[in-house]
């Protein structure tokens, strides 16, 4: 730690090139090496990187940002290129490969060898959320037959010392998959014991056509540090790591958090999006919004008149169409957290209603009593003066509080299994889109029952 | 798959001990039995559970929801209890202790042995969300000028086949750690070699001061699987599996999201959290909300003469003040989740004001412009008739969505980072409460700019 503070503090001070000894070298990690070449600028970042051996590019190259993987890519020697992109780990592979577009894919793919080219080629047609894409290649596989004596042998001469080494995998003659299991187990049993009396034969695995989200459900349930991927005919396809699906379950998370919060999901991390952009992906749900809620500018134009004989009655349309999106936006984020987390589907949908009409209408109530008493009260004290028929107009927000919090939960909490059903991401039933909904269709609520309660008294 | 299909088919056929015969008993997981027992209503659950040997409780307690595992241990006849509390893994006797109020903390900690009851009650002296209360202790560590062929006779003597031995812990003389070691390198080095020769002396590790959330960052950082904790002095204390922290950390990310819904997040899922529970956690901010909005009404209450020469401002009370509330929970919502991820910390507000403040300007500009564009075309197409000064109302929204996008900008961006300088939870700052905030505020801010726009012709 006290390295990297050493090296941290004295980033902006140029080259930083003669901090990274022969000695000290291998005694900071390379992921710590990238997060400081992902922070100083992109110059002195490459001109650092270059003057490492190629080993330890090798090792650092996968921790660096991933939109600036292809710089630091280019600033390879050509010599270099073939050789560091074919020896990196194949899921680092794919994965620096699918940030690329056009024409610098090409550009890199070229130095691919024929069995990478074809490899990755193959797994880039999966969607951009299959597991598929997180899968690594370079696995070991045993058969059931062997003993643990020759299973070791095998792996001393052909499993290089990285994670994937961690679970070896055990097939049959036909490369099916039979058993998964921890490398503990070849040191914890005597090494006479066949792989075939040592196995549980209890596997589980992922399929083609599973996805990270998926992938992490499977990974939290069974408690495992990797899984194998397998196709249709139970052959062997990959293996899946734990650390990968973290990842990309995070990513994931923050994708639905953005979306929620009513904007498109940013490509790249908040601090490295150019300031346009960071713009326009706001823009765009913003506008849309805007032009919805003028919606609310046509619907109180319908009330126009009321509104000129009974001005209190525009004092509260903030507070009564705010109420029912706040109990919109509760309601949508309890719904689309447990779908993400798997407790609740979408043929839940049933019991849901149920429960969030209960809900709605008990929180309905409760804000329409304090709204009714609210306004009872300063007339009371002689704090504001609502007229002759306050009583009326508290009814009026009691009546109109209980139907908008009802509608804003109920609301709320369909839409996202509504998007589901028809293969939306529920994120994108965002708090303020819930809130826009409820807005407008909240303003015909409460007008509708102003005119039907102050009917010939106020109105 | 294909038996807890049959199982879950089955399920509500009443009594389901049956299906658990010996002979499949083995070939289902515990979490998938658990899952089956987590499903059904309690009373069948706990029959099912009673029929299993000691054994498969124990393998199978762990994975049932930890609400309802005082029941399940309440089950299992006397004699059981004292040996499957104290044979469950370190982590899992932790949790379940954890989970346990008075009376029923006492009423199971009195079967605790000398040993697990000293350690449990120093781990739950740390706070909930310490990486301690993770903990597991029940790690084996080697010496570092063991053989490796020592190492693994001392392994196959001393370590049960579980999870705990996919990495090993060297040590020193006096129980400081020395390094970590997968338990694949026993394997892939030549038996005569030492461990000090195979070592990388690399070794990441985690505090007592730790949060589950600071090992989620180290755990994505590194890629590891496991990661010891050690105190003040290099001692290792315990070791904490990926597979906790995970669980740990979706927790940490529902809790935030549902604060950020605007409302207290739940002790339970969603499905089991009983209705009026439900309501209650909603109940608490939907009226701090509902009371605060209240200023709106306060608010336009200064305002109301305006309105009633002017009900045309009116109109447009809800689209000028929910475009800040939208924009507010953008920025917050970028914000939050750049802080936990650790993209942003605290000390970035100035880069965070400068950004938004830029993004605000720009996003407001956008808005007001349309919004001016909206009531130009109305008018001219004759579709409402906003009077004779319809030109000035135009300008007067386009310079109040300026400023209250702006100004929901800011405060969304800002009061996460507030929130956290004083030690709160930056979630707190919720969709709802930004959007809250700047409806009170933007109401002012838009009456303000018409009374100086239009003084003199509308007001």
């Amino acid at each position: 730690m006290k390295l990297i503070t050493q090296f941290t503090n004295q980033l902006f001070s140029g080259d930083i090139k003669k901090y990274f000894s022969r000695n000290t070298e291998e005694q900071i990690y390379p992921s710590d090496v990238a997060s400081i070449l992902n922070t100083i600028p992109l110059e002195n970042a490459l001109a650092t990187f270059t003057s490492f051996s190629l080993a330890r590019k090798a090792r650092i190259f996968p921790f660096i940002e991933r939109f600036n993987q292809k710089d630091f890519f280019s600033s390879l020697p050509e010599e270099q290129k073939s050789i560091l992109l074919n020896n990196l780990v194949s899921t680092d592979r794919v994965s620096f490969l699918s940030s690329l577009k056009d024409p610098d894919f090409s550009a890199v793919a070229r130095y691919l060898n024929e069995k990478n080219r074809r490899e990755a080629e193959n797994l880039l047609t999966y969607p951009k959320d299959s597991v598929l894409r997180l899968v690594n290649t370079d696995f070991i596989t045993l058969k059931s037959n062997m003993s643990i004596e020759e299973a070791i042998r095998y792996l001393q001469e052909n499993q290089p010392d990285n994670e994937n080494a961690n679970v070896v995998y055990v097939v049959d003659e036909r490369g099916k998959l039979v058993d998964d299991m921890p490398i503990r187990k070849l040191i914890l049993y005597p090494e006479s014991r066949h792989l075939y009396e040592i196995m549980d034969y209890n596997c589980i695995t992922l399929g083609l056509n599973d996805t990270t989200e998926d992938a992490a459900v499977t990974f939290k349930k069974y408690d495992r540090v990797s899984l194998p991927v397998v196709g249709p005919d139970g052959i062997l396809m990959g293996v899946v790591t734990v650390d990968d699906v973290m990842d990309a379950s995070e990513e994931e998370d923050t994708r639905d958090m953005q979306m929620f919060g009513g904007m498109e999901s940013l490509e790249f991390p908040y601090v490295k999006t150019p300031l346009l952009q960071l713009v326009q992906k706001r823009a765009g749900w913003l506008v849309i919004l805007f032009l919805s809620e003028m919606l609310t500018a046509t619907a109180m134009g319908y009330f126009e008149a009321e509104i000129a004989k009974a001005v209190v009655l525009a004092l509260f349309v903030p507070l009564v169409i705010s109420s029912g999106g706040n109990s919109g936006s509760q309601a949508a984020t309890l719904i689309i957290r447990a779908m993400a987390v798997r407790e609740l589907t979408v043929r839940d949908w049933w019991y849901v209603m149920r429960r969030e009409v209960q809900s709605g209408l008990l929180l309905g109530l409760t804000l329409g009593i304090l709204g009714a008493i609210r306004i009872s009260l300063w007339q009371y004290l002689g704090w504001y003066n609502y007229g002759e028929h306050w009583l009326l107009l508290a009814i009026t927000i009691l009546f109109s509080l209980v139907g908008i919090v009802l509608w804003g939960t109920f609301s709320g909490s369909m839409i996202p299994i509504i998007l589901k059903k028809v293969k939306l991401d529920p994120a994108t039933s965002s708090a303020p889109f819930v809130a826009t909904l409820v807005d407008v269709t909240g303003l015909v609520i409460y007008f509708t029952i102003a005119a039907f309660i102050l009917r010939g008294t106020l109105l």
